[in-house]
């Protein structure tokens, strides 16, 4: 292969496979947000075609040739930008071409049929029906990680959580699960014994929808999230897609008598569109830089903001005149105390979607510990409920009435995703860490956010998480950013200092 | 090329060709429904993207050789059906494969400029401006024309009408155009002369743009447009974008003191949503025979709904209890007569889109001549204003006071688009044919549709035009219909029966 400009020429190419990605974003957004249901089945055809024409592109011998071009050359090898690139486009071909193709089909049909028969066994809370797609998903993606490789010390799992976090393993996840869990389930005690739980009462309000979405803009606003290079619609399962450059587009759900549930999920969903909107998609076009270093990076930017500001007392301050002014009469009668121990209630349940954030990380750490198990071989399918049921007991102290709101409640599993679920418990954690950052460079940040001025904690994640892109594994950008490697320390610290005084402990 | 089953095969590439179409069609009617103004220039690469996959496909060797490889395929022959789908897809490969890669790259360059260009000349009325692009578009349209082939009289003009209105020549619209101009001439003459204008305060009402939507949908869904199967949404310019079977979407604009316009607006998109939803989409998905015949009879379906049901004193019979209803107030007052006479005012003006079902016509009839001089060189660019001002002058019987309001209205010609207008007078006249048609056939329509049942004519619009596609051209089509060639003859007498009571004539 002969070119000039090996690395102008990549450029163009994966430009060129990231405008295709861009138009599977958005055919993908629409069918979440606006597709009627009768379009459906060609739907189904068109993202089969683009993510064929994808995985072309993504194995192409002719991207193999420019990379390995880009590689030799030796002028490139002294810019440590590029050089990161050229790290992760090695990576993206190197995990697209391991594949068999007939591995990737036979996970996408299996996937599909297990995701149908997931629904099924759900609604009827049968896990017996789901336990046979479930077991041939188990061979298929233990295939998948075999392609890929084992970690050196056997451990099949880690190929598999790399593709979500690259770097971690599951040891360094166990490492930090581990003795979080033991404080998180003495919180969580403490609570249940001597705590006095806050009256949820105003967040059972009646605030029409169209109200809560006016007060959900007026939020991402303040939160510096650019409305005009995004949009925020509404869908049954809330997510963020970052279409493109300028185009970056938050969904969320309503429900007029509990405002609470879209508030947040979009304060959540705000930071995922804040950390694609500080991506340089424009200047980098198509370049790992202009991508997220991980999921659990992008879920810490959601989880900073739902939670560490928005579940602050001092946004509640700044919040409440505004809800006030755009609910109507809805909170005339609430002090700020009120709605801020009734949005940090804390109590084990069933649901992780619908856990509290203390209770929340437990309910990833058993997915975590139950998952690792079955990709080891440790666990038989068959043994799933009852090994579900077991940490549900150990870890937040409840019996789990059926398998429906025990093992059945993820999606995940059911369409092959493994090693995925840790990545929301990272989340939280480099979220707090970042957090404390940000506040020993800036200062107490509560006066700023009792304000509504978030743009300096907004600028801060900008320069200390978001331009790296993929340029920086995300627990090399956590360093950077807060001097330290991963802890739990701080997540610790930030729940007990906000748990116990709401609870009187 | 060696292929058992050639038809298959070229169904399957048609298929993933229509397919790629459908997306493109679903990222342009985002773009003009909810992308945010930051992604445009992220959108213009995805488009350009599209475009160039669509382009590489619908000109390859291999379609090429499939065609061929159908129509060298005896058993193949002898099938009506598939010999019109493999005519089109021949007459499609044809027009796509005779443009050199240069042309479409020059033409797709200067429309861009052409209408940055018109922009500015309209809003500053500044003709001068607009001339150069003008002059160089009608150069590489002139060449264009000539790639396709002029007739065999030479009349370049007739492969750009081909490509909007398969079929026709500038001397066949010629012969319909002529006599029917003399007698709308005629009528707008009586009118003016003898005429007692409508009381217009019926649509002046003000009306809150949700109830307008609301009363838009409750509509939509009587006339049988499938809300399950399609969308309505508000955009600038209204249109309808068939994306995919199942997937029909619709656009409107509101104006909360001028309700008529979307209610009409919407009314003519729902008739082209109808046409699309009547296509064998997902039964013969991809072949010729799931796309519309032509853009006149597409016109002819929106005209339909629009005018001939939309304008009638039956509909607004069932429609004034409805729109009193969800208008809330607005209505009261007003009886039936009122709204059938203020929707039907008849008044020369200058803008062919703000134009009245009589006068629209004449519109189109001028451009038609002066597009059809330019292409033949009869008219120079530089005396086009003066051209356009007399015709206006001869037509309407106005004196146009400035070139924003006069040539420079609309934007076709700005990007290269000539042989287009006389599609929508034609649409007219094929809607009045067809209306007759079904009523000769059907009965008097008045009863049914004072009762809001629309069913009957959509279903006669499903068998005798919709169900076709493209396996028979439009003249056919409405010959097949209505028994009779195209005539302007049902259209004149549809208009002089309702303006002359209406006027007091």
């Amino acid at each position: 292969m002969t070119t000039t400009n090996p690395l102008a020429d990549l450029t163009d190419y994966l430009s060129e496979s990231a405008t295709l990605g861009e138009v599977g974003a958005l055919v993908a957004w629409d069918q979440e947000t606006h597709m009627p249901a009768a379009g459906a089945g060609a739907r189904a055809e068109q993202l089969a075609l683009l993510a064929g024409l994808n995985h072309e592109r993504a194995t192409s011998a002719r991207l193999g040739d420019l990379i390995q071009a880009c590689e030799e050359h030796s002028t490139l090898n002294s810019d440590a930008d590029t050089m990161a690139d050229l790290r992760e486009a090695r990576r993206d071909f190197e995990r697209a071409t391991k594949l068999p193709a007939d591995l990737v089909t036979q996970l996408a049909r299996m996937g599909s049929q297990g995701q149908q028969a997931w629904k099924a066994a759900r609604a009827n809370n049968d896990f017996a029906t789901f336990q046979p797609f479930l077991e041939e998903l188990l061979v298929l993606v233990r295939r998948k990680a075999e392609c890929y490789g084992a970690a050196d010390n056997g451990e099949l799992y880690d190929p598999l959580l790399d593709e979500f976090e690259p770097g971690a393993t599951a040891a360094s996840i166990e490492a930090v699960f581990t003795p979080l869990r033991g404080r998180l389930a003495s919180l969580i005690d403490e609570v249940a014994e001597n705590g006095t739980a806050p009256d949820e009462t105003p967040l059972q309000q009646h605030i029409p929808t169209d109200r809560q979405h006016e007060f959900g803009l007026f939020v991402l606003d303040a939160m510096g999230f650019d409305l005009g290079a995004g949009r925020l619609d509404t869908t049954t399962h809330p997510f963020c897609e970052g279409v493109a450059a300028g185009d970056t587009r938050l969904t969320t759900r309503y429900n007029a008598d509990r405002f609470a549930e879209a508030l947040y999920g979009t304060m959540h969903e705000g930071g995922h569109g804040i950390y694609e909107q500080g991506l340089p998609k424009a200047a980098c076009h198509g370049l790992p830089v202009s991508q997220a270093s991980s999921l659990g990076m992008h879920e810490s930017q959601s989880r900073l903001w739902e939670n560490l500001v928005g579940r602050s007392r001092a946004f509640w301050v700044w919040a409440l005149p505004h809800a006030q002014r755009i609910f109507g009469g809805a909170f005339h009668g609430y002090c700020v105390d009120d709605l801020y121990r009734a949005i940090n209630t804390a109590r084990p349940s069933f649901i992780r979607v619908e856990a509290d954030e203390s209770t929340y990380n437990l309910h990833v750490m058993l997915r975590f510990e139950i998952e690792r198990a079955l990709i080891r071989g440790d666990l038989e399918v068959a043994d799933l409920p009852c090994a579900w049921n077991q940490k549900v007991q150990e870890y937040l102290g409840l019996s789990v009435p059926d398998d429906a709101q025990g093992c059945l409640q993820d999606v995940h599993w059911s369409f092959g995703i493994f090693g995925y679920f840790p990545t929301y418990c990272l989340g939280n954690l480099y979220a707090s860490q970042l957090m404390d950052a940000a506040e020993s460079q800036l200062g107490d940040l509560a006066p700023a956010i009792e304000a509504g001025e978030f743009g300096g904690l907004k600028t801060w994640l900008n320069e200390h998480v978001h331009r790296h892109g993929r340029r920086l594994r995300a627990a090399e950008i956590n360093e950077r950013a807060t001097g330290k490697s991963l802890s739990a320390d701080p997540m610790i610290r930030h729940l007990e200092g906000k748990i116990r005084p709401i609870y009187g402990i």
